[in-house]
C-alpha cells in the first residue's frame, strides 16, 4: 500500500510546486495524474533503475501514451550527446508541446530530463521522481538542469522547474550504501549553512539514517527539502543566498574534476570538500575548533571521506578557476562563521587557502 | 558615420530590451557598451557574414577581452553538435556568467547564440546584430531561440530574450537579391495578420524596399518590429495571440522539410505558405477572391514563390502533421477574415484544407 508520509509546496509564485513524500508513492496514481495535462508521457530512466521501477510506474501510468527511454549509468553519460536520445524518442513518437517528462532515478537522470522538458519545442511538462537520496534533497529543488561539458560540471543548462516531485522512501532500500553516504552529505550540508538544530537532529539520528528507518529518513529528506526549498524560493536565480547551498561544492567540483568524472561520487566530493570549507573557516579564526571537529565528525559519522585525494595546491587552484563561483577571475567560497551561519566571501586571506590545501597533503 | 535613425524598446518587464536602427550602428560603440557588463565578450558569426563585418565590430569593442566563433553557413549546421562549439570556445577561454554572447549574422546565428547564451551556464548576456532583413524582423524579436533536428525544425531550444537588439541597416547591401525577398515575406506577413494600412503602404513601396532605399528599409524594419514586439509582449509564451506570427508557417515549414533543409528560403517557404493560408481562407468563404488577390500579388511582387513546390497533398499532411501547432493531433491553422484579420482556428472544414493542397498538384 502506499502511504504519503508528508508534502510540502515550493513557492515558486506561478512555478510552485508540490513535493510528495511517502512509501510506495510509484505506485500511487493519484500523486502523478493531476500533474499530468495530456496523454503522452515520457518516462527517462537508467539502465539501473529502469529494472528496479520502470514496470511499477508504467503500471501506475496505464491509460496514458506512456514511451521510455532507458540511459546508460553514470555521470560520464551526462552529455550533450546522450540528451540528444530524449528528444529523438519525443520526435520519433511525435511529442506535442503538451506532453510530459518524468525523470525516474538520480541527479543524472533528473538533470537531462529536466533540462530535455526546458528545451524540447522551448517547454514540456516535467516530472521528478528521485530514487537517490541525493536527488531527493538536492536536484529535486531548484530547478537546475543540465548536463556536463568536458572543461566543467553543469556548464550548460537552465534553470527548470517541475509540476511536482514524487519521492518514495522506499527506493533508498535498494541503493547501495555508499550512495546513501553520498546523499547524507548535502542533507548535513542543509544543518551546517542554515540550521543548527536540524544538524544537532543529525548527530543524533545518522545510525537510524544508515540503517534505512523509513521515518528518519522521511523526517530527513522533509527538513532538506524545507530548508532548500526556503533558500531557493527567496532567491531563484542564485544571485545571492541560493550561493550558500554551494557549500564544500567549490572544493568539491575541484575533487570531481580532478579524479575524473565518477571516480568520487558527488556526495564524497561535497564531503571532503565541506570539511575543507571548516577547515579553512577555522584557521581564518571564524569558526572554533569544537565545530570543525564537530563537522568532521558528523561526515565521517555518515562514511564519507573528510580530507581530499592527493592533489597538489596548484593543482587544485587550477581546477577551482574554473568553477562557476568565479566572478571575473575573484575566487567566491562559501565558508562559516559558526554551524548553521554560512556566508559567501571574496574577503579571505589567500593564506587561509593555501594553508588548507597544503594541510592535506600526501 | 554612424547614425540611429529610429529605436523601439520591447516591453517585457525585467526583460525588456531596446531595438536600435540605424546606419553604421556596427561602428557605434555607444549602441553596445552599455548593455556589455564584464570584459568578457563572444562573438559568434558565420562564413559568410564574419568576412564582411567581424573586423568592424571588434575595432567597436576594442579594449574588451573579445573572442570569436565562425560557424559554417547554412541552416543545415543549425544543430545541437555545431552549437557545442560556441560551448567549448567559452569553456577554453574560461568565460564566467558574467561574460556577453553577440550574435553577428542572420536567424541561424541569432538562434544558436541566444541559445548557447540561454544555457551557458544556465544564462548569460546576449545581443543580437542581425545582418539580414529577415533576422532584423523576424529572429530578433520574441526571443526564440533554438536549433533544429533531423525529424522538425526549431524542436530543441529556449525563450530567451537579449539586452539589445542592434540592426545596421547598411549590413542588407551585400545580402543577395534572393535573402532581401525572403527576408520581405516575413514584413509582408505582418501587414497581412494585424495591419491593414501597413499592407497598403508595402504595397506602395515594395519596389523603393527592392532598390535596398535605406529609409523606406528602416520604416519597413520599424514597422515590422513595432508590430511583433506588440504581439510578443502581450503574449510571450505563444499560448494565444503570438500564434498569429506563425502565419503561413504550418504550410512553411512542411515545404522546407520536405524539400530538405536549405533547399526552399524560410521566407520563400513561408511566402508559398501564406499564399496556401490565403487561399484557404478564401475557399472557407473568409477572404474575398480580391482579398487573395492583393495578398498573392504583394508576395509575388517582393519576388517569392507563390505556390508549394511539387508535394502531393498526402506528403504535405504528413509533414504538417509534426508541426508544433498540432495539439494532440489536432491541426489548427492561422487563417484570415480579412488583411489585417488573421485567427487562429482548428475548427474548419478538412475538405478546404484538401483542396488547398490539391489545387497545386502539378
Amino acid at each position: 500500500m502506499s502511504r504519503l508520509i508528508t508534502s510540502l509546496d515550493v513557492d515558486l509564485g506561478e512555478r510552485s510546486y508540490p513535493i510528495y513524500i511517502g512509501q510506495n508513492l510509484l505506485r500511487d496514481a493519484g500523486r502523478f495524474r493531476p500533474h499530468i495535462p495530456s496523454k503522452q508521457v515520457l518516462v527517462v530512466s537508467n539502465e539501473t533503475v529502469a529494472p528496479l521501477y520502470m514496470q511499477t510506474l508504467l503500471d501506475t501510468l496505464q491509460g496514458l501514451q506512456v514511451e521510455q527511454v532507458v540511459l546508460p549509468d553514470g555521470e560520464e553519460y551526462k552529455t550533450l550527446e546522450i540528451l540528444n536520445r530524449i528528444f529523438d524518442r519525443l520526435l520519433e513518437k511525435r511529442f506535442d508541446r503538451g506532453c510530459t517528462l518524468i525523470a525516474l532515478g538520480g541527479g543524472v537522470i533528473g538533470d537531462m530530463t529536466g533540462f530535455a522538458a526546458a528545451c524540447y519545442q522551448r517547454g514540456v511538462n516535467f516530472i521528478q521522481v528521485p530514487t537517490t537520496l541525493l536527488s531527493q534533497v538536492d536536484s529535486s529543488v531548484g530547478g537546475k538542469t543540465g548536463v556536463n561539458h568536458p572543461l566543467g560540471k553543469n556548464m550548460i543548462g537552465a534553470f527548470y522547474q517541475p509540476r511536482a516531485v514524487v519521492i518514495d522512501i522506499e527506493t533508498l532500500k535498494t541503493l547501495p550504501a555508499r550512495e546513501l553516504s553520498a546523499g547524507l552529505a548535502e542533507v548535513i550540508k542543509h544543518g551546517i549553512i542554515k540550521d543548527a538544530d536540524y544538524f544537532t537532529w543529525l548527530e543524533a539520528n545518522m545510525e537510524r539514517l544508515r540503517a534505512l528507518d523509513v521515518d528518519a529518513l522521511a523526517h530527513a529528506v522533509e527538513g532538506s527539502c524545507l530548508i532548500k526549498s526556503r533558500v531557493v524560493s527567496a532567491d531563484e536565480r542564485e544571485a545571492g543566498q541560493r550561493a550558500l547551498l554551494n557549500f564544500g561544492h567549490t572544493f568539491g567540483h575541484a575533487i570531481e574534476t580532478g579524479m575524473g568524472y565518477g571516480n568520487w561520487l558527488h556526495g564524497e566530493a561535497v564531503g571532503a570538500g565541506m570539511c575543507m570549507a571548516a577547515r579553512m573557516s577555522r584557521l581564518l579564526g571564524w569558526l572554533t575548533p569544537e565545530e570543525e571537529a564537530r563537522i568532521t565528525a558528523l561526515i565521517e559519522a555518515a562514511g564519507l571521506p573528510t580530507a581530499p585525494p592527493d592533489l597538489s595546491p596548484a593543482r587544485f587552484m587550477e581546477l577551482m578557476s574554473v568553477d562557476k563561483k568565479v566572478m571575473a577571475g575573484q575566487l567566491r567560497l562559501v565558508l562559516l562563521k559558526g554551524i548553521g551561519k554560512a556566508l559567501i566571501s571574496d574577503d579571505f586571506s589567500m593564506d587561509a587557502l593555501q594553508r588548507t590545501l597544503a594541510g592535506y597533503g600526501a
